[in-house]
């Protein structure tokens, strides 16, 4: 078998190497806990058409966890080693946001991982084409989408009184979001260098960092917007 | 299109019709709270390779839920009605049989649920083809069955304290299974009536249901001995 030219540069560039293989494992990691967390807060759902609908959410984050141990296995790492630096801090993240009820485990599912995905998908433009490819793959599938935001929508219409609640219960949800985010970044070199740039890599200068956060932020509020929320 | 043999018979026969609707749904919620209940265990497990093993677990349980509902809409029922009856009783079932660590979750995925599903595998025997094979087939997919008794022999062989407590813990799952049948029988004539027969149907005998009870008894303590247990 050749080797491809991706799994070359990988081979040539340690730095860079230990790069994608820490943007796989987080992203794996977030995906299995968000499936174990999803799952565990279907158990609040009033309906069994909701409960399927969550279902369905999570088993979609455990196909895409598995994408992403099999590609970090391809590209030789054990994903057990690679994975377990971030074991704590997508814990603490679930452990700080535990929704008190169903609409709140369905915000979380929506907007919670909205930004998350935003965030994967916005470093994977630094990345080579086929690792790309499957982050993006990953981001992209929020089929059920449609489903939360009329779900919520619902709830709103016939009890207002709750947008305000879930409108602080968003806010809390980015804050976490982002202190775990810096958590990982302050705490990962390799992946900090990705962004920022090396030695031989062009990065991000502060501008367009700046411009990173100005879109996440759009897309959050964009999403609160959808579901009748002040960001 | 024309009706198949088996939809006629459904809309000949009402009480049949009724106990199939109750087997499928009370087989549905079964597996979505299996499905729940697994997920949210995998928070317990010690690795990441333990984690993706239970999640495997897990969504093929989903998987199977999601069958079955369909199943429900094919002849007509309303899955949401069909399953509300079960809700409770495979609720508390979980809520009676919480592990607190890993190995006791492995231990109900593998010996709860191994009973639960020799159980639905018994009274298919007593309805149509079609709806056997498709309670068949739910019920035979224990692909990780030997996953988990090499998990849990390892355990023993380790700390050789674990094997009483953890003998104690399947004879209390076994125990909660049995309750919570016998509850569903009581409360669902329908049910009841497909293994002890009605009118125009012939169903088992006492010693037809003493030799099922034996049947189930066996499986419980040929599973307790893979792992190396006392039943």
């Amino acid at each position: 078998m050749t080797q491809e030219p991706i799994d070359q540069e990988l081979d040539n560039d340690p730095q860079y190497r230990a790069a994608v293989i820490d943007l796989l494992a987080v992203l794996a990691v977030s995906e299995l806990t968000a499936f174990e967390r999803m799952a565990a807060d279907s158990v609040l759902a009033p309906t069994f058409a909701d409960k399927a609908s969550m279902g369905e959410l999570a088993t979609t984050e455990f196909r895409h966890f598995t994408a992403l141990r099999n590609r970090l296995v391809e590209l030789g790492a054990d994903p057990e080693i690679a994975m377990e630096p971030f074991r704590q801090t997508l814990e603490d993240f679930h452990m700080k946001t535990k929704p008190t009820d169903w609409l709140e485990g369905l915000m979380k599912a929506f907007v919670g991982d909205g930004i998350g995905l935003d965030f994967y998908r916005e470093i994977s433009s630094y990345v080579d084409p086929k690792t790309r490819e499957l982050v993006c793959e990953v981001c992209d599938d929020l089929s059920q989408a449609a489903y939360v935001v009329e779900r919520i929508r619902t709830a709103i219409e016939e009890d207002p009184k709750v947008a305000g609640r879930l409108a602080l219960w968003g806010r809390r949800l980015v804050g976490e979001a982002l202190s775990q985010a810096q958590r990982v970044a302050a705490e990962r070199d390799a992946l900090a260098a990705l962004i920022i740039g090396g030695v031989d890599r062009p990065g991000a200068d502060l501008a367009e960092i700046g411009r990173m956060l100005a879109r996440l932020t759009d897309s959050h509020s964009r999403r609160m917007a959808d579901l009748g929320l002040a960001a």
